[in-house]
């Protein structure tokens, strides 16, 4: 087909604008190293709710109708959202689309979710089939914590290579650029994407995300280079989300000896959200809204202003359930890219 | 846009052919009114697995690659794989496409999954950005009841207004026409998508899903009608699913108040899968299966047989969780719909 680009990548020729994106974080990602950048710092991360899922649901509400506005766009000016979330059965996401009016797609990518909202978003818009697109995704420390691990009241004890869910949300609005009236208006946009495959390299760990998504990762990486016939050089930056700092290290090595040098361009958005040592936060940040809230804040913010001219963005979503761990399954990873030009 | 008509439809111009479909169901329902349709009815509806949730990913596993080798077709040839499921974190969807090395969009519609897979795969190929796509979805009776009521054990009573989650997966794969070498066959094909948004009418029985799912039954079909200019009779078939019988009476009557009159020509999947008097399945199916199956088997057959020519599916999905039901949250519901003709 036309737009296809070797095994698993897509020009998106038209390339979609993202003309707004909005970062709403907890206290604790606005005490770290990216605060600046977020776009709504929250004071309370219950924000005002009576619980951790409802708080999840309230914030990315606040991020889906702030980037909405921001964009000068009303809910009924988008043909569709795309966003999923760490819960079970999504309800984050659904709750929030259930206020919002807009037809809704309902995905699942775990942490890999905001590449894949955005990676269906520009094929909406591509294909001439939408004019105003939402993706977004959201996650919660302490609705994970309950969910994935123990309640916060055990007091449980975390192991060296753990992650921190962020508690956080992004959501971006992407448009076709036949739809931006002011023509000298310059907005990032979506050049390519590639869309992973599941990979599943035996890690039994489920504390050990990092190293259970880094193949996904890589291969994606892999995979991206190959199609496009891009080097590493050609970005400025090339972000996963959210391997942290282990995983980032495996990233580093493995796609070494695929012959891809990513050393100097090359970082992952749960190590760059949290000040480990400072923060007590382990192996650094993870969850849907950790690459989600990377880059509608730190990313999108940089490239706006001409820092960033050529960004690879690879959420990452390591796909296990509680359910399929105890039953002694291994830890799939999958991983999405997304090529944002400016 | 030029491919969109009214506010939630989208006119699929290169009609993508289901070039083949792929039933497989649990022993329950080969016993039901629609067995002779299914192409493979399991004897043991744990499929030789140990755990009910390994055995739903086994069978989901046979249903795609049953698609696949039907239409000809290797794993590889496939550009994306679209799929999801009810359980927690889609674990059926994401170990099955572990085994499958296709790039993967994981969803979460509930019910509605079948419709929303159908809906982008369609997008994906009438856009030009895949050649062959697979669309598919799962549920079982028991992994499900587990998880969202309590496990079989207990022989907890049902409530009349109860529906039976189908053990069952459908799979489709879609090709653009310009694929098929051989011009003379003919195949369904997708003309029209209608994409739901998210309707809550305040119930909070998470028993009674029939009665929480059809508002959004209703507002798609009234959006699909009024978006095409389409009446019910233009359809020799419009299936809901998964309604039940009591979420069927209550579509008919709502959307009568619209002033459409169904009654000639609709049904629901839910309704036709089971016996429920000689099953004992109370108010008929649910789960993603059950429309999946019945599309893929039912339906599937009838529309290459000649028997239907014109059908339009409603995927039904019910989207609280058991977490947000206990937080007294109402249940909301969607439904995606797809005009299927030959």
């Amino acid at each position: 087909m036309r737009k296809r680009t070797g095994k698993q990548t897509v020009r998106i020729e038209s390339h979609p604008y993202i003309i707004s994106a909005r970062s709403v974080v907890g206290p604790k990602e606005g005490e770290g190293p990216l605060h600046e950048y977020f776009d709504e710092i929250l004071k309370d991360d219950k924000n005002g709710q009576k619980s951790f899922e409802k708080a999840e649901s309230s914030f990315m509400y606040k991020a889906i109708t702030g980037a909405i506005n921001e964009a000068g766009l009303k809910n009924d000016d988008i043909n569709y959202l795309l966003a999923g979330d760490l819960l079970n059965q999504t309800i984050s996401s659904n709750y929030t689309a259930r206020d919002l009016e807009i037809p809704y797609f309902g995905l699942y990518g775990a942490c890999s979710t905001m590449a894949e909202s955005l990676s269906l978003a520009s094929i909406l818009i591509d294909g001439g089939f939408a004019d105003y697109v939402v993706a977004a995704t959201s996650s919660h420390f302490s609705s994970a914590e309950r969910q994935y691990r123990f309640p916060l009241e055990y007091g449980s004890q975390k192991a060296e290579c753990t992650q921190r869910t962020v508690t956080a949300s992004g959501a971006m609005v992407l448009a076709s650029q036949s739809n931006i009236e002011d023509k000298s208006r310059v907005y990032p946009y979506i050049s390519y994407i590639t869309t992973g495959k599941v990979k599943d390299y035996g890690i039994l760990d489920s504390a050990n995300m990092g190293a259970a998504m880094a193949p996904a990762a890589v291969d994606t990486m892999y995979n991206h280079f190959r199609d496009t016939g891009r080097n590493p050089d050609y970005y400025d930056v090339i972000l996963t989300g959210d391997l942290g700092n282990f995983g980032r290290d495996i990233t580093t090595k493995l796609i070494k000896e695929y012959g891809y040098d990513v050393s100097n361009v090359y970082n992952d958005c749960g190590s760059m959200i949290f000040n480990d040592d400072e923060q007590n936060t382990k192996c650094g940040g993870s969850g849907c809204g950790c690459s989600a809230s990377v880059a509608c804040g730190y990313l999108y913010k940089k490239m706006i202003d001409g820092e960033i001219t050529k960004a690879l963005l690879i959420s990452t979503g390591a796909l296990m359930s509680p359910t399929a761990t105890y039953q002694g399954e291994t830890v799939p990873g999958i991983a999405h890219a997304v090529a944002i030009e400016i």
